[in-house]
């Protein structure tokens, strides 16, 4: 299969590329079991789509794996998503127990790992992740640029 | 209908009774069209059920009344929940454009809005909504209170 040749990283950008050439915000994600590396979810946004404002593709992908899995909770996974997860998306991926999250692009706008809320740095926050930030950030960062640019 | 003869906060109440009957952490939640108090969505608690950790009694409420009106933001409704929203709730309350958010027993533990992240207290949050905290929470608080005496 292809995704053996493509870091999960690329995998979440070409999800994100395919979010972009559906009208969609271009942020995409998956979710990987650690030990193995399994692939056990891919999603993108799909907020337009489904006229569902908590259609995340972190949300999206929480609930393909749990779903797929059986079981509320992730504890052996690992989260890729292409942009800094909203305030939503961290407290979700805290319920799910995701083991290690990694982001490309940080959002200083509606982010809420890094910024503002920093759902992940509070004694009501039970689980917290280990958050990798900036992987692929450029790629990441230009694909999102892009999808504005031409909207505008 | 029955539901005339109750306030929004009672059939979230309801809601949340009927989820614990169902072995899940009591919390409902309903949304209403401000201007009509049309019903437009009544959820509970579905984590278990469904091994989704983001099956939330707000999110499935904000689902089903965007799902319901075809459009993912709520301008004109109000959402009534029986416990303070987590952190992901609250940011999903601010996505769906809800205009008013009542809810029942402060959660001091793992609330989003007047604890720890509070979600609508940041420059990231684009839309806060109205907040009335404590509307019947003496009955919300009993609820969850009996279900994890119960359960210990």
């Amino acid at each position: 299969m292809s995704e053996t040749k493509q870091t999960p990283m690329q995998l979440a950008l070409a999800q994100a590329q395919a979010a972009a050439q559906r009208g969609e915000v271009p942020v995409g994600a998956v979710i990987i079991e650690a030990k193995t590396g399994h692939l056990i979810a891919t999603a993108c946004n799909r907020t337009e789509e489904r006229n569902d404002p908590t259609a995340h593709a972190e949300i999206m992908a929480i609930r393909e794996a749990t779903s797929r899995q059986g079981a509320p909770r992730l504890q052996d996974c690992d989260l890729y998503v292409t942009l800094e997860p909203c305030a939503m998306c961290a407290a979700a991926i805290s319920f799910a127990r995701i083991r290690r999250l990694y982001f490309g692009a940080y959002d200083a706008k509606s982010g809420g790992v890094d910024h503002g809320a920093k759902v992940f740095d509070h004694d009501t926050c039970h689980h917290k992740p280990e958050v990798i930030g900036g992987v692929n950030e450029t790629e990441a960062a230009e694909l999102l640029k892009e999808f504005f640019k031409e909207r505008r």
